[in-house]
């Protein structure tokens, strides 16, 4: 009776075991959640923060269970939140506020002012630039070092037992926390310690693809593709300046000499690339890169009912909105002056973010505020202009709303963001400093009146907006996917564990053209032995 | 009264315009399908339109108006369908089921069973192979020269005004139908006319890009490198000699001198990729590349009542399925008989696809089908080993519902198809021609018996079906995509207008090397200069 029993049991199992098999696998297949998973967040403070936080937000509302690596001198990271719970890692200096506004307004466009645009400038601002940053990263460096030397916190943070890294390659800690914990991890990245987040994982033909400094497009002369090739190694080793003297120590000190620093950053599963082809140019990319441009990006939602008021006070003629970004509020005093004359000449109704004393030149038209509802009133049927700095997310969020530029780059990727716009059509720059109220104001008339620029935009919006899903919920599907993987190791090449000589297969190339050369040698010998053998015989015959 | 209404006008228009413009923008991005489009199709024959005729369906039920253009002796493209208006084109010869029987059994099993497995085998089987292609490559230029050549047909597709043509690259016809009309290009694609997709249009780093015919994986030891290196060229040589010869004239005689040949393909503005990264080792990739692999995938149906009833009666044994594809329902008499006599000892029961004689020691276990309803079958929880050639499809079939394989590849890709599920432990391989009937029941028992098999394979198809959106529904989108925005030029890279030269930087790190190398000259020159004059002077002095 048993062994009959036993065999009905050892049936049953094999005739639905493949079918309970199957249909786990659909059920899992099927969810595209992962409820109650836990990640581990290490972002990077200021403007990064305002965008990881629409990912932290989307898999907070996904049900995950979210940790956040803070400073303790955090700038826009609150300790307390309803959506993680943080770590805080005692600091001073590093990346706040003041750091930022004492580098652009104290020192970045003082210099400028001083000296005017010429060589000797430029050199100027970029060993203060490299000089800031290589202060921020030697910080940087130092909090990951004191979680990494915290023996009880690594301790908790194993038990934790979380199942993905999500981290801002911007300041290499993220990596190497996930390293030290053995964890997968994924990047919200558009810039890693190393370079452009394309440049260090992709690879990037310098003839059609510009470094990202260059304002360069994919459409390049001889002089440019030249130029081209010289910023590259340029930027690159600046960079390499700045970053690898603060971070290659910690790596050294905690993971020893036989680990590549370089790795920390190529191992990651997925990189959510904060940029798309609308906005970037065309170039190679690779099958972990999931372009999620523009996640931060929602319908607008109605104004406060005084701000919509104003806007509405505008009539026919529409609204300007002025933004310089997180980094600056406020600006100098005759640079000021200028910007709220040109904006009083004109017949829209402004509205600009601006924490400084009021302009003395400032216009009837023109409303200062602390804050703005950036997307919400970008998304304004009203606004007809968008006068900005040029950072990702404002950029992002003109081309998802459709509203044409005027740009006023400062300083890091700002002017080349806004120069690929204006190669688009869709944005026109201005230099801030040797700008006066009419070179302003032509500018703003000339994106408001010629309808090129509005209709560009539009058109790059229409392509950004035509995706199968939204840019968040792509970003949010890979994160879970990693943590249902465990990795996405097939997604990620074999190439970042390659020396350059492997990598270009030069030792392949050397050793074919080697033997080609063998072969030729060979050969010449023989001939060489057959003709004095016949020409010897011919001699001794004759003799 | 008429200037104040002219005015109110003006103003409703300004208020409302903006709207009116998000509103439309809005309602473009929403609608996902661009109903009552125009399509022209440019298939392949045989199992390349098996598998289009998946999205020649879907793209009928989104209510696109379908166009195939056919050959008159087309092998599978019904001339008359419910789902497309056909053109046909008149032929003889070509791509037809007499083509490929006599191809692989009358000549290419032949010599290998005469001549065995050596170097002279291979070389004889390679100019077969090249011979063959030839052939079949100048018959489908032929097709498309009488395409080209009819005035009238020409002009009514012009008129027909199209949105756009879908084709297969592995013929040429379709690319250059698709310029003579001038009209936007989409490739359902794994191979163009040129070789594997991806080497066509992505930068391959032949150190961890395994070329497709070689059977290695993206990890090389170094003579494997070398290997790769050298099927790469010899194979992109091979390639090109059964090709270009037939395209190139009629590319020459129908569109001039200055036309590039090569750019044919390359101007697509989306590339349906049928792989994926779960199939194929990750490699770089391009903006305008969509893995759409195992898009003819769909779970199970139930299967016809006695097959279904054959089926069950295999009890807890399960089954074993075995098909050769389309271009192979029958074998060598000596072949089938150690196929049927290893089948006929397992427990499992059988079916195999086969239209031959019976072979003399089949077993009451194995059925023999005239058809069989592939998809259906794999995707059957009894279904436990796919015995099977290695053809793309069949094996992303095997993928997607979890089967592990044991390969019989026969030639063209299917060897490396087999080698790189054999490499994730998902399939066992079997020389066809070697194999006794020992070996063969050895094969299935392991791939049966060994649970590793089965396991990699389920992760493999875990993987594969974890994806946000559905590849049909992927390749229809951006067919879609396509037609709504008249292209996507701004997913394609500069690359395909350059010469390698420009390309690879050649001219401007020759010119950087001459520039160094001048400045090294003169200062050499000015040093020797100074040296002299010294030395004169000092020369003097002591005279």
């Amino acid at each position: 009776m048993r062994l009959v029993s036993s065999k009905i049991f050892t049936m049953v199992g094999w005739i639905y075991q493949p079918i309970l098999i199957s249909l786990a696998v659909l059920l899992i297949t099927l969810s595209d959640k992962v409820h109650g998973g836990k990640i581990l967040v290490y972002p990077l403070d200021g403007s990064h923060w305002v965008n990881m936080k629409f990912i932290v937000e989307a898999l907070h509302s996904n049900g995950h269970d979210i940790t956040v690596v803070r400073a303790s001198n955090s700038w826009y990271i609150k300790e307390n939140s309803h959506l993680y719970t943080s770590i805080t890692i005692p600091n001073t200096g590093g990346f706040d506020e003041d750091f930022f506004t004492e580098l652009v307004l104290g020192k970045y466009l003082k210099i400028q002012r001083e000296h005017g645009q010429s060589f000797y400038t430029q050199m100027k601002l970029q060993s203060l630039l490299t000089e800031s940053f290589f202060k921020f990263h030697k910080n940087m460096a130092e909090v990951i070092s004191r979680v990494l030397d915290d023996d009880q916190l690594i301790r908790s943070l194993q038990e934790a037992k979380f199942d993905v890294v999500l981290t801002d390659p911007s300041v290499a800690g993220g990596t190497m926390l996930a390293r030290r914990l053995g964890l997968p991890l994924v990047h919200n990245v558009r810039w890693t310690v190393q370079g452009e987040a394309h440049m260090v994982l992709a690879p990037s033909p310098l003839s059609y693809v510009p470094f990202v400094a260059s304002e360069l497009t994919d459409k390049m002369t001889f002089p440019q593709r030249v130029s081209n090739v010289l910023t590259y190694f340029i930027g690159s080793y600046t960079l390499a300046s700045q970053t690898e003297p603060n971070y290659k120590p910690v790596v050294l000190r905690h993971f020893g000499p036989d680990v590549d620093y370089d790795t920390f950053f190529q191992v990651a599963d997925i990189w959510l690339m904060r940029t798309d082809f609308v906005f970037d140019f065309p170039r190679p990319t690779m099958p972990n890169i999931v372009y999620v441009s523009g996640f931060q990006c929602s319908p607008a939602n109605p104004l406060p009912p005084d701000l919509e008021r104003f806007v509405q006070s505008s009539g026919e003629h529409g609204i300007i909105m002025m933004t310089l970004g997180t980094l600056l509020a406020t600006l100098p005093e005759e640079i000021a002056d200028e910007i709220a004359a040109g904006f009083a000449m004109l017949p829209q109704k402004v509205i600009w973010r601006y924490t400084g004393p009021p302009p003395s030149t400032l216009g009837n038209n023109t409303l200062l505020v602390d804050w703005i509802p950036q997307n919400d009133l970008l998304g304004h049927p009203k606004t007809r202009v968008f006068v900005a700095h040029g950072g990702t997310n404002g950029v992002q969020e003109a081309i998802y709303h459709g509203v044409p530029l005027v740009g006023l780059p400062l300083l890091l990727d700002q002017p080349d963001n806004l120069s690929k716009l204006t190669a688009r059509g869709a944005a026109k720059v201005v230099n801030i400093l040797t700008m006066d109220r009419r070179v302003f104001r032509e500018a703003i008339e000339a994106v408001l009146y010629e309808p090129s620029y509005r209709e560009n935009m539009q058109r790059l919006s229409g392509l950004h907006r035509d995706q199968p899903i939204k840019p968040l919920d792509k970003a949010v599907f890979w994160i879970e996917f990693v943590m249902r993987h465990k990795g996405a190791a097939h997604l990620r090449t074999e190439s970042y564990k390659m020396s350059w000589v492997v990598y270009y297969s030069v030792d392949v190339i050397g050793t074919l053209l080697a033997c080609v050369l063998l072969v030729v040698l060979v050969s010449l010998a023989v001939v060489r032995w057959v003709c004095r053998k016949v020409f010897c015989k011919r001699k001794v015959k004759k003799e």
